[in-house]
């Protein structure tokens, strides 16, 4: 069914899914970072997937790196997570970033077999960032919902000078001065390590720094929230179908219907199939709302430079409506699955849970209603998305 | 937008839905008979849209005949009604009749300019069907719902024969025996002329009976109710976009915010916006749930008799998905659009009540709770909807 | 089950109900005033119901007047209307007027049997009143929605002076200067002939005037918003009970189920019967906080001028509640009832459209959102909404 | 505001609930058996409100207990329910033992201070009842969701003897033969320890069964069904009101809008507002209902063998559309309360999470879609429910 699945990188990924599948219940509860399933994801070669072929990489357009990402979302939403801030760190560097930091970068990601991590928080004002006198800056303070930093490689980080400009810069993530605290304990989303990175007094190179042509500074460029919603909407997708599956399997399980029901089989009950009914549209309309917008990115994407600010803003629709629909999608399906696979299906070894509490906690990444009203300002007034960090 | 709107005949299609504009309201007052917009249908040509270019027809693709149903449902959903249901007949002869009779029929279909009407309904038992003796049988009963039978040229007609078996024939309209009544006087689609067609001993000749393969004998038969099926959401889908159209035009229209809103003008208030919003992500997902549905059937149409039941089985998915979805929006946007148009805009003088009526009596067609039902078999159980009438 | 159904009124009541049940579809048609049926009413003695024993009326509390009211708006909601505003008038009357005005206007609302208009806009800033110097005005403008203005006996009339200030008169409705034009034509309440009222130079005595202790001069007069709110509630309510027995009667009539339900009656179709659960939870539940609210605004009533602030708030969110459910659960039943009904249930002879589209234009009063916050702002930060003409 | 805050245990109960609240996270976290919570219980002396006065008990009426029950729920859902069902094991023991027995167990329910667990589960056929030919049975047999039985003293335990017939009697929890198992480890309501009880060859005497009037053997007997469903309600509610205070918590400390909100404060953000109003709303809704059919409740009890198969099935109307209400208002606000809390409010310290699972778990005890079915029987067909062990 997936476009992804004739790919050379294809049965590695499977691979990769089988194991993670196994111990994603289990991992669900204890919480903390994932060495090991994040060490196979270093193995399969998958963290390359969205780098050019010049820099080394598969050159997956980024509707197939995100279709990879929705396809780790059913499995376990946490690695699927960080597998896509590796890459929409990737994408940071390549809409804010030099040539020169490209070619640097990207090629020794594949060379070194680096895993990104994510230091950079637009709404978080208390890191400052003080002239080093040469051009550079140093880094200093607290930033909190880091996914990914711990175990990684490289870190993308951003802080406000003194005139409050966002500045964004590349480090690693052992350098002098940098904490990774393992402080993330959610309610979902456990293994996604969103927790602090402490920077004390932490030296960032002008050439460490994304500023030719720097952040949001072109229609193209402005293309990066684009992504990380479409990150998001490509998540909630992945979670919702895999609460169906989890579902089904529930469903399908059970003998008995219940004692006022004249069906035979729990799986034949009228009601039961109404919700599988819902669930199915839901999921069918998401499904498609989020490949459209993916064909709309990646068309974008090939413009380049000469995007227009209008050309970016029907993609902009395209993708809030997508997130809008897989968040409500995978919300609805994670809540309401229990209707339909009873009381037996509540115990803890099988962590049904976990579905709900993770689209729960990620579905609060930005808020929703705002993107709804993003969506009827356009709808109304065809007023396109004013470009931020969250649209 | 459309894929349509390049074509030859998309000129006179504007035409038409220009002049129907004009009139909509003010004869969704008075109901009855549309002589004079059926005669700017038959005027423009589009009546042989979907005729093959081999009996001179257009030879439309199927989604783009439907294409031109949903812009016409825009603007007045009666109309494109009775548009879709005289192609519904076309299709018809071609999936249940002999190359003769395709040849014969749908050749004067174009050369004649006829418009047909419907009088088939597999649910009325009331028809009966007399064998004459010398193959041919009489037609004998009542029939309901019989839309567009009114200054239609041709009919189609059902009745069941003594052992029960449904029988499908051809006759003028104007053969001695039928009587088209006046009787159509409803809530909602007022122009359909859905009334009763009585047929007292009506002779339908061995050779205007299609029975060369017969109803349903196929699975590419059995595409007829799919084509039904969507015809129904296109009707729902334009009547959803109609009337997003029609509350757009409200709401900027008023100046005047809420007392209690902040918003400087209506269509800045975040409820107002909220709700369109809303509007947009319903009508948005039908869409691509309707047109992929019409991609996927008219790839199933051009397999013909080679079509097999499964492949038959995963189109009806797609397209009880983009019906129910479809359905979904077009009674939600219809329902809701006056909380965001304000008390002034239920004058009777705008109509904009028709937009519902409409919505809500066609979308009775038949029960959306068991085309849901179906998508939860298929969800759970990977059952793909059984063909009848109504699948 | 009502309490009001032993009172020595219930018996004229139920006769005018009766009487008004035939005709309520064709004069939904026909639309216009309803002089037959409020000649009924006249006769009947209920405009008398609210007016205190010592005015020689009825004194029924306004719990059980807002009863009758709710009782009406299941057979005929614009009647309601126009005896709920009625009553509505008289209230005003008794919490902005003198003592002398309530002798004289509410006792000769018994002895002449004065049927009251409204003509009190106070969003409507269109009508000027100018000083006549001897402390009386002349009203000079136009105001629309003045439901009942038609074939009344009184006026309740408003209009701004110089400063912006709201005065609000009474006048006979014959005289000289004002205009009660019939250009009531609208998609819903059709016969509430909530048309315009042109005031030509039109004077008002001082005495007339209702100016001690005047409009929301206290919290006790502030209760007439909670008033008018109430009264919707329970027109939203009625219409909802309305709809919920006429669609019984369709259902019930039904003999045939859907084709594919395995049940042998559609009324024990699984999904009719889940549709008919919703129905009943969402009226059962706004039936309650109605009547709740009605407890709490009779007490405040009784409370008269010692009502305080806070006491006045906990009952204008009770109102609000009430408002919300009931307008909630009225377009829920009237939208969806036709899911239980069947397509032969549209036929434009039983208007069953006529509950949506009353409840529809009715429930547009003032938005919906805006109670809905007005109710958020009490439950999360406690505060009780602030007195206006809609709160 | 609640009724049950002036009684003489009303203290007592404030003080188990402060304690209670201070560890419901960590417990929640822990799981297992609520070994000092329980004997706080004990302690309180409210383990006897129910009982007769008669029998030494507060002789509170069901509305009451029930009272406490919700107010239970709203800080510790787990300990309401161990808290309700031993009260449901009392009551049961009125509805289907005899006088003596009565005057025995809940005699000495007072003055031993016993706490009673749950054995009996009507569904579970495993559990086999052999005649010990002296009158008595032998119990054998495994029985899952035995709530309460942990760390209780007296347990009510069914089987079915070789017809088919449900016998109930009762035991020392610490009978030979008897094991608790400590197996309940479940997403949601974590220390009701709801897990296994098996018995293996437990000998159960004549006087120990309740035979005399025996189960549901009169409309009064089948008020155990409906006692046990508005446990269910009153805990739903609970937890919907104990959620509410929660997310009020949270909003009321957040300092920052969102970055597109015109509020200056969260707390005045529209769309916050929005979600509380239609929290208020759902709540208010279910709160009436569940009080008024406590009314009703209370009312059928002191009914006695008086009461009528009619009269039950009204207060079951009653009870069942409280059911619905309530547990759609609990589901609703525990899965939305996050959109108005922030992404910070789902750190594992707040355990923000417990309110939805617990919810979500509890509302499974049987299908909400045929307690709707029910209340759609009744408003269409007017058919009471059919008493069984959950209507």
């Amino acid at each position: 069914m997936s476009r992804t699945q004739d790919a050379p990188w294809n049965e590695p990924l499977e691979a990769v899914l089988r194991e993670w599948a196994q111990t994603a219940a289990a991992r669900d509860k204890t919480g903390g970072t994932a060495f090991h399933e994040r060490h196979l994801l270093r193995e399969s070669g998958l963290l390359r997937l969205s780098v050019p072929v010049e820099h080394g990489g598969d050159g997956a357009p980024w509707s197939v790196t995100l279709d990879v990402v929705r396809r780790m979302a059913r499995v376990d939403s946490s690695l699927a997570h960080l597998f896509a801030f590796h890459h929409l760190q990737l994408a940071t560097i390549r809409l804010f970033g030099s040539d020169a930091q490209n070619r640097a970068w990207l090629g020794e990601t594949v060379t070194q077999g680096w895993f990104w991590g994510n230091a950079l928080n637009p709404l978080d004002k208390s890191t400052r960032a003080l002239p080093d006198g040469a051009g550079g800056y140093v880094f200093d303070g607290r930033k909190s919902f880091c996914s990914g930093a711990r175990d990684s490689d490289r870190l993308l980080a951003s802080a406000f000078d003194g005139d409050g400009r966002l500045l964004i810069g590349v480090t690693p993530t052992n350098r002098a001065g940098i904490a990774v605290l393992d402080d993330w304990d959610n309610m979902g989303q456990r293994q996604t390590d969103s927790g602090t990175v402490v920077f004390e007094r932490v030296p960032i190179a002008r050439d460490e720094l994304l500023l030719q042509p720097g952040p949001l500074s072109s229609p193209f460029a402005t293309l990066r929230p684009l992504l990380a919603q479409s990150i998001l909407s490509h998540i909630y997708l992945g979670i919702g179908e895999g609460a169906l599956q989890a579902a089904r399997e529930a469903t399908l399980a059970q003998t008995r219907p219940w004692i006022a029901s004249q069906a035979e089989r729990p799986a034949d009950d009228p009601y039961v199939l109404a919700n599988y009914g819902d669930f199915w549209i839901a999921l069918e309309g998401a499904r498609l709302l989020v490949e459209r917008a993916m064909q709309a990115f990646d068309g974008a994407w090939l413009r380049g430079l000469a995007l227009t600010e209008n050309e970016r803003g029907e993609v902009a629709v395209a993708v809030a409506a997508s997130k809008v629909a897989a968040a409500r999608a995978g919300l609805d399906v994670a809540h309401r699955m229990f209707e339909v696979t009873g009381a037996r299906s509540t115990t803890a070894a099988l962590r049904l849970d976990r579905f709900w509490r993770n689209v729960r906690v990620h579905t609060l990444h930005d808020p929703l209603d705002y993107k709804v009203r993003e969506l009827g300002d356009w709808a109304l007034n065809e007023r396109i998305p004013k470009p931020s960090f969250y649209s």
